[in-house]
């Protein structure tokens, strides 16, 4: 039999009418003739209160008991809706992550997926099981102990389970029905993408836009997992939702398919830094070993022999930056004139595979903020992606701009 | 190093402030140099919240699916107890009754412990570890799936760790603090009795008082495990509680040490059934086969050759009991006049292990009973109980009556 992975997300199974619903799906596919595979999140809001006790109980808690104490929230979830596929008469039963069993590192609390057997859920399959619900987000570690795979890490089961079983496809139920060109609250123009390359999606992801779990598409496009992402809310047909696959399943393309946002990164400024060999390794060792995420970096048209070097982090990591980068001013390991950090600025990026083969992307997108009177404080590109960094009043008005002039609300 | 073991129930970790409460007490007997091992249930309220999701999801539900859904209140309990002991410095972690293993037998719902083997927490205790939080109620089923034992079952779950790890003891703390003579709600001179033998509990423990789970107690008294029961709720000394052991230890005890009452018990009749050989059997094998629990029987002197036959069953019984009856009547099988269900009746019991050598308590009770001028309707009696059933209107003046005569508010 085929094999399909359904995943369903917190506001998808929030109580039992939802879990209902959620079951009336599966059986839709069961009657198409699929095993299929559901992966679970907790209710929503039960994830939040377990980890609201975890972080009142030990404030710097010990990560395998946090491990142990959230994950219980998916095992609910699997068990009723293991038992809503049974009253519905579907042959179904639940496994937790250990029981599958789904192996991870000793990595607690943001583990890593290492090996799935099939054999467990084969052999169910092959005795009539038509459904296996399986608790998302974790696994067991070589020590025996429950691990859990980061937030969201519930994505990242169901693409795992789908590589591992070869799964024709996995679908993502959600509360959003597919990927959009940009975020319809900013932009009412923003247009439903029937298709999405994973190299697109893989920016998206990272950039904010909160659908899928990053570690989730990297998987898929590793596996070449065909991911669609649908609306639980709404009546599906086989076309619903948007479908993350390989670019050459793609015929044609826009060269920019989304605007994406952030108001979650900072820029931060060393004003005046000496301008020798080795002293950006510096910076930038010591903010890593510091735990700070940089994104983007430039540096200043030296003069005199020094420059200043200016980088974006996430606002809650702004303290950790300035209290490692002050610290290393003091042991005399760096000399700048000042530290300063700006938190009133946001991440605006255009995301397209056409790119690639199409110039000019990145001067238009400068013409059109400059357009605006928006002024670009930071640049940074990857092949198929163009980030600025702007004044955070400014951040509507550029996406709005941004998607209009490259016409998303067209399709290609 | 000796073992403890400590059990908490539903409200003894019903939010953080009293897990954190009842961890200074593990606290307290780790720095008297015991291995702990502590089982926890689950907060309380929180079990009857996952039972309730079970059954509106699926009124017949899969006893599995069940299992592995009601486990769950257990696993966060551990977890955030070995995160408080953690926190106060007490090196501890979680396991969860796979984790263990604690084996169980198949029978899912109501699982019978097989083995608890001891070396996975005795290396962990070899290497430092002081506490073992285990989740109470459940364990692995040959085919590896969650089982439980039924509810209360951690109790069950604690004196089974306790006989496993030659523990020196097992405290249950609960909401109580000990075993009483009598109710104190019903009784203001009930008296906590600081010991009791076990074979006087289990009776108690049957009979509806509702401090242990009846299997707990045979267990306990099979494997001679000394039990405490004393409260959360209070500071306590070594002393403190109701120590439950071999009647062995216990110098001298009151001929009666305990009267029980029960509110849920029916008293039927069949009205002039005919007295022939196997017509007991008859009824009694059909009221068994329909899952009636049925405790006292008497049965009439018969008067030209037909009886009446009484016996008395938990009154949520009483429509399937009357249901069979008439079955086999319709059948042929058995002739009576009337089927005769009397709700409104009470069970009062006195309890004492000193009743094997001392003759009269039977004549006694009744003499008191008849002196308040309550009508005795079925009596049933054991080595070291005996029982009746009175009107229910009755009950608390009898129960104040009979703690009076055999002066339970006297210490021995």
């Amino acid at each position: 039999m085929p094999v399909l992975v359904m995943k369903f997300g917190g506001t998808s199974v929030a109580n039992l009418d939802r879990i209902r619903r959620a079951a009336k799906r599966v059986g839709v596919e069961v009657a198409k003739g699929y095993d299929v595979i559901v992966i679970v999140s907790a209710m929503s809001g039960k994830t939040n209160e377990l980890v609201g006790w975890v972080n009142e109980t030990s404030p710097l808690y010990d990560a395998r008991e946090y491990d142990a104490i959230v994950s219980s929230g998916e095992n609910v979830t699997a068990g009723l809706m293991a038992l809503t596929l049974q009253e519905m008469g579907v042959p179904a039963r639940s496994w937790q992550g250990w029981q599958v069993p789904l192996k991870t590192d000793s990595a607690h609390s943001q583990a890593r997926i290492e090996e799935i057997p099939t054999d467990n859920l084969n052999g169910r399959f092959n005795e009539g099981m038509k459904v296996a619900v399986v608790a998302g987000f974790q696994g067991i570690s070589p020590e025996g102990r429950i691990t859990t795979l980061g937030r969201g890490g519930s994505d990242t089961t169901a693409v795992a389970f789908a590589a591992a079983f070869g799964a024709e496809r996995c679908d993502i139920y959600t509360d959003v029905d597919g990927v959009y060109t940009t975020d319809p609250r900013i932009c009412t123009k923003a247009r439903k993408l029937d298709k999405i390359a994973f190299e697109e999606m893989l920016e998206l992801a990272s950039l904010g836009a909160k659908v899928l779990q990053t570690r989730s598409v990297e998987l898929a496009m590793r596996y070449k997992v065909k991911l669609r992402v649908l609306s639980s809310f709404e009546e599906q047909s086989d076309e619903a939702g948007t479908l993350v696959c390989d670019e050459e399943e793609i015929m044609e393309s826009n060269v920019v398919n989304g605007v994406a946002y952030s108001r979650d990164e900072a820029k931060m400024t060393l004003v005046s830094v000496a301008d020798r060999p080795g002293i950006a390794a510096t910076i930038f060792n010591t903010l890593s070993d510091a735990g700070v995420n940089v994104d983007m970096i430039i540096q200043n048209i030296s003069e005199e022999g020094r420059t200043d070097m200016t980088f974006s982090c996430p606002t809650d990591q702004v303290a950790r930056a300035e209290q490692s980068l002050v610290a290393i001013k003091d042991q005399g390991e760096l000399n700048y004139a000042e530290l300063v950090a700006d938190t009133d600025v946001a991440k605006v990026s255009v995301v397209g595979i056409g790119m690639r083969s199409q110039s000019g992307v990145a001067a238009k997108m400068f013409k059109v903020l400059s357009d605006e009177g928006i002024n670009i404080k930071v640049i940074t590109t990857s092949e198929i992606k163009i980030s600025v960094l702007i004044d955070r009043k400014y951040m509507e008005l550029a996406v709005q701009a941004l998607h209009d002039a490259f016409e998303l609300d067209k399709a290609s």
